[in-house]
Order: structure tokens, then C-alpha cells, then sequence
């Protein structure tokens, strides 16, 4: 597996994107609205920051928001089979958000391990 | 400018880098107690995990650990000179954590910026 990308959650993906673009060097590689969120991925080169800004109040992304403040929301890492990194993950006894892929932001096939299995950390598997 | 690390606070570094060598198959590639802290940076190929394992009560990290519990701390991204990306930053009103480089884990220079400036993702630079 490889790094992917940290997921951003934010409420200004635009002014972020600026910011970060100009801080880091990392231009727009890819926007697109997915899952009623607004969805901006800046390259590094190595791998995205992935900038999450929800347009309506469905899904997880608004009370993250709401309970933690914007911030780093979950690391990516990019495997050729996610479901084969899912049965890996079973098979040591972490629980999954996504007991299958599922179609994430870019076309990709994705899937999240619960983060109260992973000592915190929010780890989401891309089949980039 | 590049990915370089994420950065994972966490109460067992020992736990979290078994578990995550066999999640995400990545090896430990360098281990050191830095700075009140049992530091493991873990191999993603493209860049690195770091568990952050406090040793001692100094430091933001305990504090980290009683406010927010453990998870991801933040992002790093490696630039051939910090210093010129803490002008770069200090240009565009970011406010700083570290006015000039210091001396991280790893042997590498390093400098964060504030959080509050940067919509919550604490940002670290890497001279790598």
C-alpha cells in the first residue's frame, strides 16, 4: 500500500484550496461534487490533500463539523484490492464502516475502518 | 513540495505500529525517543506514518492526548528549505508555531504552523 491522501474537513473548501495551493505548492488536481459534498483534491506531487466541504447537512461530514471544527479528518492509503485489505482488516479484528468497496470520490472503489478500531485514526482504503 | 508524514498521537506506538504493519504492510522504518516521545515512523513507501507516544507529561502531545483522545495529530509535507516556507507562509498572514526551523525528530529540521491559521490542519514542514 501507498499513501493516497488526508482528508480535510472543512467550510470553505475554496478559500482552503487557495491557501493551501499557494502554502504548499500543491495546485488543483481534481473537483467534483460527490455525496452532497464539495470535493476538492490538491496534488502533492506524492499523493492529495483531499478538501471535504458538505452543501447540505446529510452524511458525516456536517457533524464532524459540528463536533470537532474543521480539521485533518482521515489518512488514505491506496491498495490494487480493496476488498482483499477488508478481509485483512477483518481478519484482525477490525470493524468496517464499509463491509464492502463502494464508489467513493474520483470513480474509485473505496472503503473506511472504524476509527474506535484503529486507535482513533480514520483509515480509508482507495483502489487508485 | 511533497507528502511527508502523517502524524498519529497515540497512548502505544508498540500497538499501533503491529496493528498497522499488518494492515497497511508497512514496516517500521525508524524509531527513536525524541523530545519526551517514543517516535516510529512507519513506511507507506511514498511517505510515513509517525506514532507519537508520549514518555513524560511535557510537551503538546499529553495535553493532545487528554483533550482529544488519540488520532491524527498532523500533516507534514517535506520542502527543501523551511525556512523559505515559513517566509512563504508569514507573507500569506499564517500565523506560526515555529519561527524558524528546529530540529524534529529523524534529525531533520522541522517547523509547524498555527492551526488556527490553516482551518484547524496543523501543517508541520520537513527539511528532508
Amino acid at each position: 500500500m501507498r499513501f493516497d491522501h488526508v482528508g480535510v474537513a472543512t467550510r470553505d473548501a475554496a478559500a482552503m484550496a487557495n491557501l493551501f495551493g499557494a502554502l504548499l505548492d500543491a495546485p488543483i488536481a481534481h473537483r467534483e461534487t460527490f455525496d452532497g459534498l464539495d470535493v476538492t483534491f490538491l496534488d502533492l506531487g506524492n499523493g492529495y490533500l483531499e478538501l471535504l466541504e458538505p452543501i447540505d447537512d446529510e452524511g458525516p461530514i456536517p457533524s464532524y463539523l459540528d463536533r470537532e471544527g474543521p480539521g485533518i479528518h482521515h489518512v488514505a492509503v491506496a491498495t490494487p484490492n480493496v476488498a482483499a485489505a477488508l478481509e485483512t482488516a477483518s481478519e484482525h479484528g477490525i470493524e468496517l464502516v464499509d463491509d464492502e468497496p463502494r464508489q467513493g470520490a474520483w470513480g474509485h472503489d473505496v472503503a473506511f475502518l472504524h476509527p474506535g478500531s484503529t486507535d482513533g485514526v480514520l483509515v480509508e482504503f482507495v483502489e487508485r
